[in-house]
């Protein structure tokens, strides 16, 4: 398999956009990655959408990625619908790499988009049920059935987190800490949809949503899009002489009953390091899962960022800061930047492109930035993620 | 890339399963594919799962694939969801087919599963809707809006009919004609909905649907589902002396504004060909998208069985019966074996399969047949398919 470079990334901002249509974000985020590519649209061959809910939010059941890229000059090419909940864009973005990696293609798109945002606020947490097995909601934590309100997912953050608590002595402080950490770099970031810098005591006073979780330690409903341009090797070096690789690609699917979440990053992370020929400690910077706070201290552990039951002293270190030793979530994370689940993924390895190009603005992880890694996961079934992606990009 | 080995299939028969489950449905077709190809099912490393509506018609808006090889034993490995309307099951085999060419599996499942069927009907149309964009629904032929008691796609297909009926004089009958045809084929198929041989004045005498389209000349709603076990030639040397090759697999969309979908159809046929290195005339059996009669005459001319406006002398020569030159659809068809639209494009790869081993039964194409080819559609948009996917099939 040859070896795939990203040429251009590009998003919207994240955020409410009820007057905006998933053609019109898509359209924006295509347009940002083909300016950053410096290429034209008629050198795409292939386009790879990623979206989890249209069907349920606006009734586009299918032709998802066609009916988005309609009228934007893309014709002729095959488009394929790629779904995995909260992991879509990745899934789109691990497609898009196969066909190049393949020698198929030499230029595709990769585009993750979602509307979330709908008068009626119900459609959201219903769309989101459908990430669950619809048929055994009622065996999910909290008793999914009836949760029309909210998220049904807080519940099982909510629940994972009790046990870390129990297990290991971390506290809400610690959660707390995450929240106000990716608040911070939110406010560093034009594109995410919350740009407050929240304090300790903003986060602990916001309102109860699952105990221990409060409000601003979640992930909001939102709006967006994220689009990618990849090509093989060979392209890129008639395009850039500043590549971004990657250096791999590594989706996880689970069924196995009574297997847990984290289990599926932690396999997913070996491969995926093993497949870059690198460790967990050269990673530079991450943008890790973090729907909810807990999210982001589980992936800390299961990423190999530290050992296990460590992710509270390393929260606490200021290690995944800006400017510590292993940056994780400089765009501010999906509390911050905001979580139009199809498009998460590929915003994530948007924001891991532009750290590596130096181009990541007030945000910027200082010094010589080469490694950088992304976690999504989508979905939850049999007491674990539906699918974990990981993505290692080098420059 | 490699050669790929399509080393076994399996389906359901198709039909109304108001008890039946996806999971259910989705388990017999891969139980059928693994009996068929001989091997364990923990030699398959990744699934590609194709579906059209489970958002709609059962809630199960995400992770279907995941939920419907959940407790089948399938642990750990990467599943992918993939849709383009009613060529979702095409688009998730070429998805498996490359995933295999580029090297990187040995061993994959391409599943497609379908239930349409719901105590409320116009759930399923409301589905379909979804198959166009909801956004322009008026400006479909017919007036897409309204239609909650049939498919919009039936208005879409008799207007196509009524200008090939204008252009070159084909008339109702030899509509007709192909039904008939397909009926006597389902007829000798265990897995058609539909086994009842009809006659002309059975299908004339049928309701009106969308003039000149009537009730016996459209594909029903159904449930079902599809598989196939797909490898690479290394490995199919140890597993089968009778290897079944995917000599190409194409997917086309368009998005182009006045793009008609034959035309679709046709680009696609010839990058197929291409890339086989055959000639239409060196097809020996097809499968072709008949979601109405109609639809199977455009085939015959786009794909090249016969020249343009020459479709209706084809039918009426006999040539695409069992037993003629080009024998098309001896499944039966959509009208009559089924047309569960996620299934549809495996289900046409399995009957090519079965015809190519001669395991057909009492459908078998005479003689030795060394090509097959299946061409699956779905969607509409500006005019044409939104997705449009052929596969070539040798020994």
């Amino acid at each position: 398999m040859q070896k795939v470079v990203v040429l251009g990334v590009g998003m919207t901002r994240f955020g409410k956009y009820p007057d905006r249509s998933l053609k019109e974000l898509a359209r924006e985020a295509l347009h940002g990655a083909l300016t950053e590519a410096r290429i034209s649209l008629s050198k795409i061959e292939a386009a790879y959408v990623g979206n989890a809910v249209a069907g349920i939010i606006t009734g586009q059941e299918c032709i998802r990625g066609q009916v988005m890229l309609s009228g934007t000059g893309l014709e002729g090419i095959p488009i394929f619908n790629v779904e995995n909940a909260c992991a879509s864009g990745s899934s789109a973005f691990h497609m898009a790499w196969m066909s190049v990696a393949s020698g198929m293609y030499d230029v595709v798109l990769a585009l993750g988009a979602e509307k979330m945002i709908h008068p009626d606020r119900t459609r959201a947490f219903q769309a989101l049920k459908g990430a669950a097995d619809v048929e055994e909601l009622d065996k999910f934590p909290g008793g999914g059935k009836d949760r029309n309100n909210q998220s049904l997912f807080m519940d099982y953050y909510a629940m994972e987190a009790r046990k870390h608590m129990e297990l290991y002595g971390t506290s809400m402080e610690t959660f707390a800490k995450i929240a106000v950490k990716n608040s911070r770099n939110g406010s560093l970031n034009p594109n995410a949809q919350y740009q407050k810098q929240q304090t300790l005591e903003d986060v602990l006073g916001s309102r109860i949503i699952s105990d221990p979780l409060r409000l601003l330690m979640c992930s909001p409903l939102s709006d967006g899009a994220a689009a990618a341009i990849l090509c093989s090797e060979k392209i890129s070096r008639q395009l850039t002489n500043d590549p971004v690789f990657v250096a791999s690609s590594v989706v996880y699917s689970s069924n196995s009953s009574g297997d847990m979440g984290p289990s599926n990053t932690e396999r997913a992370a070996a491969k995926a390091y093993a497949l870059a020929g690198i460790q967990p400690s050269d990673v530079q910077v991450a943008e890790v899962h973090d729907a909810a706070a807990p999210g982001e201290l589980w992936a800390y552990e299961h990423l190999g960022f530290c050992a296990p039951g460590d992710g509270a002293r390393l929260v606490e270190s200021g290690a995944t800061e800006i400017g510590g030793r292993i940056p994780v979530n400089p765009s501010g994370g999906l509390i911050a930047k905001g979580h139009p689940v199809g498009a998460t993924g590929i915003a994530q390895i948007a924001e891991i492109v532009w750290q590596l190009r130096g181009h990541a603005g007030k945000r910027q992880i200082p010094g010589r930035v080469k490694i950088g890694l992304t976690h999504n996961a989508g979905g939850f079934l049999n007491g674990g993620s539906a699918a974990v992606a990981i993505h290692i990009l080098t420059r």
